[in-house]
């Protein structure tokens, strides 16, 4: 095997029993039609006797053990599939929140190093007929992006095709293309690997950027309970909302449906933060990772991609005001990007980015304030309803990986008509997590009264 | 709270993710006459209201992150009782393999360092209507013979008894007695703890002392696949059997009750070594912990207690001639330690235990042949049928600790007629673990060919 780029390796080396370095996805599925009592029995058995794997699923890290040796993948030859694909159940009474507190589980836990880096979980027993398929992958192999991508490329929008791979199959020729490692935030990564030592030089660079564009340098987010080392547990919730509420008021109040989006989590974490009594008077900042690719760019120039700082004006009481100020303060950001050279721009993702990587060092965090809050993902997802094997999908939520100094991470994705919300907590420093899910509703809402849609 | 001494602290520092150092116990309960569908529910819940707590159960590391800093425990005292005991459902078909399957799991993954050390799961979905409870702690809190013990004492032998404690709680006023760590394997770590750094000062003194009573060293262990490095994934198995068939095979032959237990196990070593194309030539040599106390000692008198070295005879294909060798290598064991003083036998004891300390450490196996090739526990257990708040105890199955070199354990107790049987592998190293329990069972039916009790 080649030797493992810095942007994998690093991963694996900032990896410990506190910040375990994976990603995850939360699949909910309607059976199909005329599905009998023995159709999760057979699909097991079925994906089981799959041969169908893409090659990312087979890696291992050469030298398991947590040594600074990690720079080799090696392949797994001989795979034990029924230790990485799992069977699991929910308790009575079988509801999505006993799933919610498996998954929670399930994303705490380290991935045995002596693999293939990966876990999948058939679940049965909820109550209300469906199944879950929860998923988790090391970032050194993909990050979420890329993990969401790769789960959407095992689903079909036909109900009537049942070839669709196993989550962590691939679909035939197609292959070669997905194993490039082109999503977002990996190439956002990547360039953090090339100035992995050189940060200082880098910033050097940045600064300059800005004063020659007379441009102001990023807010500065102030201290909340959000940043602080971490423990290891992880609480995760998640819920969907439909995309037309958003669209509805995007479109009334003249701002994008990203900034809707944004508006929703910056009212929900103001109201978690007022109940947990710990609201900064200073408003909190979000990085949010972008795309800034040209419509006319191959798939291949992943260059204009960035992360932006923005402003949650979470020191606003009024729904409509803290939505303007946030979409205000994306496209300042963006108008930023767009000023940059694509080097320029590159440094400056390359910058913020690198504040992610630093951070997760132990020890890091304790004295300097934030470079940001929180970081609040908004991936892609397919356009319509999407099915795998003839099973309806319901949701597909991502789990994200913590940092020290940062606790809490809200990524979300679109689906067909709906919007679905994955949040992932450190199970200490951020009580009460699934409350944000009502704070999400109850901000929706007066973003809909502000937008004057309800 | 007190300084940590160094035979707690070194299970904390020798842990790596390859190296879970808890100990764990599957319970399985048959549910009390009567018990209607929402048993498990109400048991869950009037469990989660309990404030019966046995004060280890509160203790965390002070300091969690894994540096030289493990020096005090330090007290939760907001214990989120929620995520320690946790609620968990077999899949399909809910056969003791589906338990065993999650068991295994359960016992691969590392607690968290930022709560107290110990995880109870109440597993519902066995098909045959029964409940299990499987339990782990971490071993720097409580060894594998408290832990055992201690689950022990939260039952009752009286059916109709109501009021036991939960699997974390402790009866009353005993409960000062029982927080004194006195079992057998915690007083040999001490012994190891007192000799930590001066190893060599103790080989010597040791070795003079065999020297002196001119007893032959104790035997040397051929290398195997059980003595390897190990991954992090385990595969857990658990069997009864009657000890009347044990007892009787022990009459006839004139052998004792744990000459014919270690006797099954090297029969069924012998099968799987076989099976897998890997018996050595020479006997397989297990570590066996035993109790060399005087009835007339008080419980406090820990020092009588030691570890032998047992030839399993593993290379002789005669069951009968295999039993007679385990047994005459157990007596000369015996008069070994009798021979010695009280010092020399703790002495004694403690190189042994210090090259278990010693192989805990990652890098050490590879080169040199291992001390014995597994350990072998026989825990004496409860008497008569066991009950706990009217739920009877079926079976309760030890789940072990493995090393580096060590991929193997085989833990039983006794449970009123019964032998309980818990065998702890290393998923990687040792394959298709569970094929030793049908082993086992022709071992134990051989045996009482050869004695001619069948």
């Amino acid at each position: 095997m080649p030797m493992m780029p810095v942007t994998d390796s690093m991963f694996l080396m900032v990896e410990t029993r506190e910040h375990p370095m994976h990603v995850g996805g939360l699949q909910l599925f309607r059976k199909p039609d005329g599905a009998g009592e023995d159709y999760l029995r057979d699909l097991r058995r079925s994906l089981l006797e799959s041969d169908n794997m893409r090659g990312v699923f087979r890696r291992r890290p050469g030298t398991p053990v947590n040594t600074v040796g990690h720079l080799r993948w090696a392949v797994e030859r001989e795979l034990e599939l029924d230790y990485h694909f799992r069977h699991s159940a929910l308790p009575q009474p079988g509801r999505i929140r006993e799933l919610l507190e498996l998954t929670s589980r399930w994303h705490s836990t380290l991935l045995d190093r002596h693999r293939p880096l990966w876990e999948t979980h058939l679940i049965e027993g909820l109550r209300d007929g469906r199944f879950a398929i929860y998923s988790k992958i090391h970032h050194a192999l993909m990050d979420g992006v890329s993990a969401l991508r790769h789960l959407q490329g095992t689903l079909s929008d036909d109900p009537s095709d049942l070839d669709c791979p196993p989550p962590w199959g691939t679909r035939g020729q197609a292959a070669g293309n997905r194993e490039r490692r082109g999503s977002l935030l990996n190439t956002a990564g990547k360039t953090f690997g090339q100035f992995a030592g050189m940060a200082p030089a880098a910033a050097k660079v940045a600064r300059e950027a800005f004063r020659e564009h007379r441009l102001t340098l990023p807010m500065q987010a102030p201290r909340t309970m959000l940043n602080v080392p971490i423990g290891g547990a992880r609480r995760f919730a998640a819920q969907s909302w439909p995309l037309e509420r958003v669209r509805a008021i995007a479109s009334a109040s003249g701002t994008s449906r990203n900034d809707v989006v944004l508006a929703m989590c910056a009212g929900a974490l103001r109201d978690y933060l007022i109940e947990q009594s710990a609201l900064p008077d200073a408003p909190l900042v979000a990085m949010v990772p972008v795309s800034l690719r040209r419509r006319d760019a191959g798939e291949a120039s992943g260059n204009n991609i960035g992360a932006l700082l923005c402003n949650l004006a979470t020191d606003l009481a009024d729904p409509g005001d803290r939505l303007a100020e946030i979409s205000t303060s994306m496209s300042n950001g963006k108008k930023l990007f767009s000023q940059l050279s694509p080097l320029q721009t590159l440094l400056l993702s390359g910058i913020n980015v690198a504040q992610l990587g630093v951070s997760a060092v132990p020890g890091v965090v304790s004295n300097t304030r934030p470079p940001f809050n929180l970081v609040i993902s908004h991936v892609p997802g397919p356009r319509s309803q999407m099915y795998w094997n003839g099973a309806a999908l319901d949701g597909i939520y991502p789990a994200s990986v913590l940092l020290d100094g940062q606790a809490l991470n809200i990524t979300l994705t679109s689906n067909g008509d709906k919007l679905d919300f994955g949040i992932t907590g450190c199970r200490r420093s951020v009580p009460h997590l699934q409350r944000l899910l009502n704070h999400l509703d109850t901000a929706l809402a007066e973003l809909e009264g502000a937008a004057g849609v309800r």
